[in-house]
C-alpha cells in the first residue's frame, strides 16, 4: 500500500520495442497468437461489411454502431449477468481508449487511485498522467484484498477511482472470489467511489466456470465495466466498450467525441458481420484449447529449468504466468543486463507493473504468443540465467 | 481578443445529432458527400491489405505503420515543402487525436491559447477541457491577423499554444496569406511558443495554387502539422497524422501510446495499398471539381434568396462558407427556435465556434454533401427564414 508517483524505468513502448528483435523469444508482450487469428472469417466479415452500402466511408455517431452496441448488450447478459441495453454501452479504440476515457472523467491532477499490486502497467501509463497517490492493494489466490482496500476507503477520501482486472489478472492471473466480488461493489457504493472493472481475459476460462462481473452486482451505478476484442479476436481491430449506466456513458461518449470524433464505421460493421456469421464462442474455445496447452508446456518447463526459489503462478485462464523473485533480485535490472543481451528471452519486469515502480522482484510471462518448442527453448534459458545470479 | 472560458451552449455532439434527422438539409456538418467516396478502390485495398499476412490482426507500433509514414513524409515533401522523413511522421485516429495529443503535451489547466476567432469547434472542445485563457484573434480576408498575435504574444507570456487553420480555414473558409504564414512561424520561434498548423482542407484548392505550410518556415521545430485522410479519402478510415520534429513525434508517441496503444494496422496497411495502386491526386481533382460546383451553386443561391445584410465569404477551397449576421442576431438560438424546427435546414451556429461562445452572430455552411438541388433548397428556406427575423 505504498504511495508514490515516481517515475517507472520501464515503460510499455520500451518493452514493446525489445520484443520486435526476431532472434528474442518474448514472454514480455500480451500479443495473442497470430496463428489463431480467424484470418478468412474476417476477411469475409470486412468484404461483406464494406460492400453493404457508401455510408461505410462515413463519419457516424460517437457512442459508436447501435447494432455492435446491441450485440455487446446482449453478449454481457447472456456472459456477465449485467443487465445491459444497447444505451448503456459505448465503442472504444481498444480497452486503453475506455481506460484512458474513464481516468478523464473521474481523475484530477493529485487525486487517490485504487490499484492492485501489481496492476496492468497500460493502465498505470494513463494514470500516471495525473501525478496521483496511489494506494496498492495487495492480492492474493483470491484477488484483491477487499479488507485493505476497505481501509483504505476509510481512511483516503480523496480515492476516486478502484480499478482492478478481476479475471485473470494481468499481470499475476489470480482471478477474484465471489464473495469478494459482491463486497467491492458494496464499497463503491458506500464510498461513492467508481469501480474500472477491467476485463479483457475474461472470456479465456480453462478450467471452472466464469464468475458474475462485478458490476452484475452493482446497485448504484457505480461499477463500470470494461472489456475488448482484443485478446478474443483481433488487436488490430482496436475495439473496446465500456458498459455503464446510461448518464456516465453519456459523459463518457461526450470526451470520446472531443478525443477522436468517433470509431471507425468500417471496423465496427465488419465486427459486426463477424459476430453475425460466425460462433464466437466457438473460436473462443479454440483459442482456449490452444492457450491452456500452452500454459500447460509453460508451467512444465518452469518446474524443470527454474531455481525452486522462483515462485511462479498458475491461473486458470488469461495469458499470463507471474513469478516472484528473492527480495534481493531487480528484474529490471537483470533483463537489461542479462536476460535479453546474453540469453536473448523477454519479459515485463515488476517496476513496470508496481504504482510508482515500489517492486522489482517479479516479473510477468506471456505463454500465448510462442510456439511449445520456444516456450521450452525461452524458459530453459531463462532458467540457466536465474541459475547464475 | 476576448478573454473568458464560458461553457459553449452548443457542441460538436448535439449538431450531429440535429443533422441526422432525414427531414434535415443539413449544411452544418463537416461531412464529406458518400457518392464520392471511392469505394470499389477502398474495398479492393482492404481485401489486398487483408489478404497479405495475419500480421495485420496484430499490435503494432504507436508512431504507425512505418510504409504509411514514409508515403506521407513523401506527400508532405512535394506538396508542403516539408523536408520530413518517416521519423517525423505519427498516425493518429483522425486529425481529431492529433489535437488532443498535442494540447496535453502543450497545455496544462489555466494556460494560455491563441485562436483564430472564429476557429474549429472541435478544437474547442479539446481545448476547453485545460480551462484556458484564449486570446482570440480576428481574422481578414489573409487569415489570422499576425500583428494582433505578435501583441498578445508580447503582453501574454502564458500563451503555449497558437493554434491555426490556415488553408481554407474551418469555418470562414479564409486562407492566410504567404507573408502571414512567414511572420507566424518567426513569432512561434521568437517567442518559443507552438504553433499547431491544422490542415485538412489543403488539397482542395479550386482556384489558385497552394501556398506553401507554415511548417516549411520553422527554422526550430516549434510548427506542428497535422492533417488527415478524412475530407480526402474517407473520415471512417479515422486516420490522421501529425508532421513534426522527431522529439516532438516522440513525446507523442508515448502519449499515444498512454492514449490507445496504437492506431489499427488493418486500415494502415489498407490505406498504403490504395495509394499504391491508385492517385489519390487524380480522386482529389474529382472531389475539388465536384466541391467548387456546388460552392457556385450555394453562393448563386445565397445571392438570390438571402437579405443582403447576410454577408457571405467566397473561399477559394474547402467546404464552408461563412456567413455574418447584424450583430443583434443570435444565430444559436434562431437555429434552435426557427431554423431547425420551421425550416429543417441546419447550420452551425456562431457560439459553437467562438471561444467561449463570445460571438453569436454568423453561421457556418457546409456545401459538399448535398445535391446542388438540395442545395437551391436548403438556402431558400434559409432564406426565406432570414427574412422573418
Amino acid at each position: 500500500m505504498q504511495k508514490t508517483t515516481e517515475k517507472k524505468d520501464t515503460d510499455l513502448n520500451d518493452i514493446m520495442t525489445m520484443a520486435d528483435n526476431p532472434e528474442v523469444i518474448a514472454f514480455s508482450g500480451g500479443l495473442p497468437d497470430p496463428a489463431l487469428f480467424p484470418e478468412k472469417a474476417l476477411a469475409q466479415a470486412y468484404q461483406k461489411a464494406i460492400s453493404q452500402d457508401r455510408g461505410v466511408f462515413q463519419y457516424h455517431s460517437a457512442q459508436g454502431n447501435l447494432q455492435l452496441r446491441q450485440q455487446l448488450a446482449n453478449r454481457c447478459q447472456k456472459d456477465g449477468q449485467i443487465n445491459a441495453q444497447a444505451e448503456n454501452v459505448l465503442i472504444t479504440q481498444g480497452g486503453q481508449q475506455a481506460i484512458t476515457l474513464i481516468a478523464e472523467m473521474v481523475l484530477s491532477k493529485g487525486c487517490g487511485i485504487a490499484v492492485e499490486s501489481p496492476t496492468y502497467l497500460g493502465a498505470l501509463n494513463v494514470f500516471d498522467q495525473y501525478q496521483p497517490n496511489y494506494y496498492q492493494i495487495p492480492l492474493d489466490e483470491n484477488g484483491m484484498e477487499i479488507d485493505k482496500l476497505a481501509e483504505q476507503l476509510e481512511l483516503h477520501p480523496e480515492i476516486k477511482l478502484i480499478y482492478t482486472v478481476p479475471d485473470f489478472q494481468n499481470p499475476t492471473g489470480t482471478s477474484m472470489s465471489l464473495t469478494r466480488r459482491k463486497q467491492l461493489a458494496d464499497l463503491a457504493a458506500k464510498y461513492q467511489v467508481y469501480v474500472l472493472e477491467d476485463s479483457p481475459y475474461r472470456d479465456l476460462t480453462y478450467t471452472g466456470s466464469q464468475l458474475p462481473t462485478i458490476k452484475s452486482f452493482d446497485q448504484t451505478g457505480h461499477v463500470i465495466f470494461i472489456s475488448s476484442f482484443s485478446k478474443i479476436l483481433s488487436p488490430a481491430l482496436r475495439t473496446g466498450w465500456v458498459i455503464a449506466a446510461s448518464d456516465v456513458i453519456g459523459k463518457l461518449t461526450e470526451l470520446k467525441a472531443a478525443s477522436d470524433l468517433c470509431s471507425p464505421e468500417i471496423t465496427q460493421r465488419s465486427i459486426c458481420c463477424y459476430l453475425t456469421d460466425n460462433s464466437l464462442d466457438q473460436h473462443i474455445a479454440q483459442l482456449c484449447q490452444n492457450y491452456q496447452k500452452k500454459q500447460k508446456v509453460m508451467l512444465g518447463a518452469i518446474k524443470d529449468y527454474f531455481p525452486s526459489w522462483a515462485k511462479a503462478t498458475s491461473p486458470k485462464g488469461g495469458f499470463f504466468i507471474w513469478v516472484e523473485l528473492p527480495e534481493k533480485l531487480d528484474a529490471g535490472k537483470l533483463l537489461i543486463e542479462s536476460v535479453l543481451p546474453k540469453y536473448q528471452v523477454c519479459y515485463v519486469p515488476a517496476s513496470a507493473v508496481y504504482a510508482g515502480a515500489s517492486k522489482k522482484n517479479g516479473f510477468r510471462l506471456s505463454y500465448v504468443g510462442n510456439s511449445p518448442d520456444k516456450i521450452v527453448e525461452g524458459i530453459k534459458r531463462l532458467g540457466t540465467c536465474l541459475k547464475h545470479v
